[in-house]
């Protein structure tokens, strides 16, 4: 049974925008009050990770003050640690997300610590969002492979997600970080993760770096997961550009679900211009082809 | 039931080419001979569609003629009529094909003539083919959709089918010329087909314009279908200009299937190597997703 209806968790203003040079902050906030006037309900609109890290991210305070707020959208932020979640709720933030790995390379290159010292260092952040009243998001990366390690096992997929779950995270999202993933396996990990999170709690973020992530997604929407992280206008993925991040448009990923019959709530002609906006102001063309091809 | 292994039918060498401004004879058939080299069984590698309609094409009987042949590969040509005939028996095709539309708009504009005239040329056509041994592949074009008249219905492109199969043609190959079909729709119309031409003769021939080439075939694969055209480099699909064809990229559906355990016969790496090569004549970047993220 394919579901009637989709979430779309938009990552285009953070996951996609922090892999530009110096994008100015009325851009990103016109971004995303254009997302928010297309429907979108659920947009990753800032990151308090350390400036030194991710300078492109510097403004976050400034862009999720400056929004106007529409109702009944969830703006939120990443937060690695409790200075981040302390800064994002003063900032403003709805929910906050955290980010874990699925192999002990990528945490070990990525964030410098076992995935277990991580996980660690979540708790006291997750138990003041707790006290405080904020939603936490987890992310899982590498789920279908590590650019380090090569293959990850499904099952560790699983334990960790399993931890953040019951670390009170409320939804996970399932990250094919480098986007190597083909159906089958993206079935059969989708499959293993819901043995110990319920798939009503997960979420897809496929990046199309190799063209796969539409059909992987095709793939798993009969396991009743409905929830997918896309960027608009493929921001953070330049098709252009060797090794980029590669995310998944989502004009593409709308245009598939609404020619399905299901439905997502999203005027997709008011977010290809969204998309359009950004994309000139970052002067490039989009990287959705339905963008293109109906721009 | 997934098929254990599927036929590629290369159409980059023609379909893709023919939309490029002089591309050298000799770039032409190197093309072909390496993809010849890395596997590939059915390589569509001319066309006799009259040159004042298609310059491009118009060093055809100089490609095959030009071509060392391998054992085991099949080079097609595409031919309008019996003068087309004729003239790909005497540069030595292996096979030919005909091209008609389930669209009369598409009909009439393409060709300027209604489906049942174009169906009617044929027969001389067919008649020689079968006097000479010359295999014949039927292609249907806008099976999910046509660019004047908009939807198709599926029972229209399963009527002008099963009349390619009763004439002779060997494989249907059923185009989405356009590129808008989804997933649920793709398999229907599939489906539809089915009931009246047998499944293992009819391949897909579907266009990434909107990015969904892979997920329709994604969809379409449980059904037993295992024959599908695609394009190396994606050619004839360039994804920087407006109203590309939008061919699919051979290695990003190679790629997929090969992920999913389906075998193809072809190496990636050699069809790679042999997409660049054709991209660097042509002074441009691939546009297969595979071939950026793995060169």
């Amino acid at each position: 049974m394919l579901p009637t209806n989709v979430s779309i968790f938009e990552v285009g203003a953070r996951d996609g925008l922090q892999n530009e040079v110096s994008v100015p902050t009325e851009a990103k906030i016109a971004l995303i009050e254009q997302l928010a006037d297309a429907g979108v309900k659920r947009i990753e609109a800032a990151s308090f990770v350390s400036p030194k890290w991710v300078p492109q991210m510097a403004d976050s305070s400034a862009v999720l003050h400056g929004i106007k707020r529409q109702q009944g959208v969830v703006y939120s932020a990443l937060t690695p640690n409790l200075k981040g979640l302390e800064l994002a709720i003063a900032a403003g933030a709805d929910e906050v997300a955290i980010f874990g790995a699925a192999s002990q390379s990528f945490s070990q290159k990525n964030i410098n610590c076992s995935i277990e010292e991580s996980i660690e260092r979540f708790i006291p952040l997750m138990d003041m969002a707790k006290q405080r009243n904020i939603a936490v998001r987890g992310y899982v990366s590498c789920v279908l492979g590590c650019p380090y390690k090569g293959e990850i096992k499904a099952s560790e997929v699983a334990r960790v997600s399993e931890i953040l779950y019951k670390m009170g995270c409320y939804e996970i999202s399932l990250g094919d970080t480098i986007g190597i993933g083909t159906a089958n396996n993206a079935r059969r990990m989708l499959e293993t993760v819901a043995e110990l999170v319920p798939i009503d709690k997960l979420a897809l973020h496929f990046h199309d770096t190799y063209g796969q992530a539409l059909a992987n997604i095709q793939a798993c929407l009969p396991t009743g997961i409905s929830v997918f992280d896309s960027s608009v206008a493929g921001l953070g993925g330049c098709p252009y550009a060797k090794g980029a991040s590669g995310n998944l448009a989502s004009e593409d990923l709308i245009y598939m679900l609404h020619g399905m019959g299901i439905d997502t709530g999203i005027d997709l002609t008011k977010l290809i211009q969204a998309g359009k906006n950004i994309s000139q102001a970052l002067g490039r063309m989009s990287a959705s082809k339905v963008a293109n091809a109906l721009g």
